[in-house]
């Protein structure tokens, strides 16, 4: 299998979220992003934005897409060609919510396939929650996000209604 | 003892809740499904679909009651005259909340008894904000819901503003 | 239903196994405490011992019987006439291993329900692993184990090859 | 060390978090309850009600003092001169969403320090939103908060929009 | 990548084990399931027994290599040029354990990566000590395990000092 | 308050455990450190050996005390004039596990305290068992054990009959 799909809704991309695009990156030949649109979790920064961080952070890694979707995953999959999902886990109470949505997946579609990578250690509590509740603060998130869009997450804090 | 409740939002009634009322019923005599308002957690659908949605799918069934409730859950068991509760167990963090809610039904009324039960396997992943997510997505849901209501669900799509 | 097991291997009966029992007599007419033999755990007090602090603790209670078992628990069921299993749920990591062995015994027997109940608060803490590594350091079990095994406890720190 | 930082919601302040304050306030010489305004939560009481009902239950406890804040946690640590954090763990669920909100704090300032403390186990269930869904539903909450807001708590119901 | 390992002890082959090496072959060319001779957790069956079972559960499954080993797992994937290792990921005990292995592997050798999968929900509940205990109390594993071991499985009732 | 008990079996120390004792030292003037005997557990190392490990380990720390142990933990905190316990907390597992002692301790002695406190990231994988895994494969424990001790871990691959 050559290609992956790995979505989410990245609001915003972490470096948690790069260290598993490039594991997966070393195992597929192509791995798409999936942005999900997402409407109703009411992200802190909108679709476009979102995906300009993401395609901002993975400029120059060859194979990785990105793209926007508002179906269901297994029917985005589906249209781009690719049966594996990949997904990153870090705490057990992601473990559950995965495992469900994964076998909610597989319910509708029985030829797609889940694989979970895990961050490394140093990036393992990192989640976008963290990074939206340190900018409502006004705090420092440099560490936690890819250096593409630090500047930009920072400007945030000053134009965004959070 | 003869009399349980079986309290939950049922939005909207699942197999996996189906799964539970049958196990309840080969136990006690009379299960009385009760319906929470909920006004709080915003359902999807309105209290009137959601009793009709569960008289539709219990029909048939014996001493299976159906009502709407809006007081503390100990309060509705007083008055339908049962003091023994039916929950649902799947994952672990059911499991956490079960038991909190459990020990402060128990603060509030010394003679409450709580009993979970376990649905089987095939409907071990199967919650109602996994339908919801799939009805939002326009996806297919009728092998998670009751054939009653699958119809309704599938027009729900179409007529309600997910 | 009117009979259920409640299997374990009570090395020795606690408190919290006395806060099942008397919830689940009062949903069942006939409740069986059913002792596991389980050589290869190599509990600390023999099947004998075992069985007679069962007894001794449940003497006058109406319609709880003391068996010991050696089998498959779904054939002891059978056996008994019950297919009906009550097991207490206190920990996450209880109700993990509960669920696995839920759907092992049903992968055995289709017919058989396990039901699981909540000891009281104060109960929720006491596991038999607890008392034996109390005992195992001479300290004092009376609070956590029912009156009438306490002496026998007691005597045991200084008898058995803990 | 003195000087300990307890920080919260406290929507609203009860029996579990008193038994907190007083556990730190058994090791530190002082402890600032830090009253988080939480606009995002959207909490049932506002901040000055928070407060007020902090302070009133802690009256009286010499070294206790009660703040409200809304910067980063560790900044408002920092600026009252404490680096040490008291919180405290009840289930599983709190467990891992503390353990990444103390990572977290410790990547933004190296020198803070977590301790974890457990409520007696007759609070171990009792949280700020078991209170508030008792209240919603006009339900009796004075066993499970300071008697100091029993009476002010029980007006509530018929004066908030809860 | 196009090499991976699954690591195990294999005591014995379970459904669930054959449901992950299928999943792992739909994405590596190849798959060396390594079995851990494991002395010290007293195997029921010998490394010959093991390695037997899961030889004759894979024959036929091309690029599916079985091989016994008795090192540190990252030494023996270095050996055999893979960096990629599979997981299967039942439960949540299960993932906590393997998050830990896994970080304490990738501090012994920083390219290793570990894929964790997820098996079919109706194998979910199945593992190697489930079906040990059965066989010790001569009960039927024939649905738990591949057939091509289930007459063994079943001979072992009585040959072996279970 | 200013003594405090920190409580293992220590087989052997590692960095987690390190780092643990200096978070407890920066709170409390004296640490004891207090070594089980564990003889059920049948340690890898042998009492001696384990204290001679933490002593080497913790050498001018000043107010660091080791002592072995072999009553309750309450007994011996009663003993050494402290009745505040520390415990160091990595995973949902020991969570649940501590939070039982924690309770059991409570009711043997209302006065006792625990307190947890959690290990930085990179030391958050890290327990005793993995080191001893290690050992038994031959394998490099230097990055996870205190240096004071790597040389004599390192021969004791070659003595011990691990």
């Amino acid at each position: 299998m050559t290609k992956a799909v790995y979505p989410g809704t990245f609001d915003p991309i972490t470096n948690g979220h790069m260290d598993i695009i490039r594991r997966a990156k070393s195992v597929f030949e192509e791995v798409t992003v999936a942005v999900a649109i997402s409407q109703e979790k009411r992200p802190m920064f909108d679709i476009e934005a979102r995906v300009a961080m993401v395609k901002a952070a993975t400029r120059g890694m060859k194979g990785v897409h990105v793209m926007p979707f508002d179906t269901l995953l297994v029917e985005f999959a589906k249209e781009i060609g690719s049966r594996m999902i990949i997904r990153g886990l870090r705490a057990v109470s992601d473990f559950e919510y995965e495992l469900q949505i994964g076998y909610a997946n597989a319910s509708l579609w029985k030829e797609v396939e889940t694989m979970y990578l895990m961050p490394s250690l140093q990036n393992a509590f990192i989640s976008s929650s963290i990074v939206r509740s340190i900018l409502k603060h006004k705090g420092d998130v440099s560490h936690l996000v890819p250096p593409e869009n630090a500047a930009f997450l920072k400007d945030s804090i000053y134009v965004c209604d959070l």
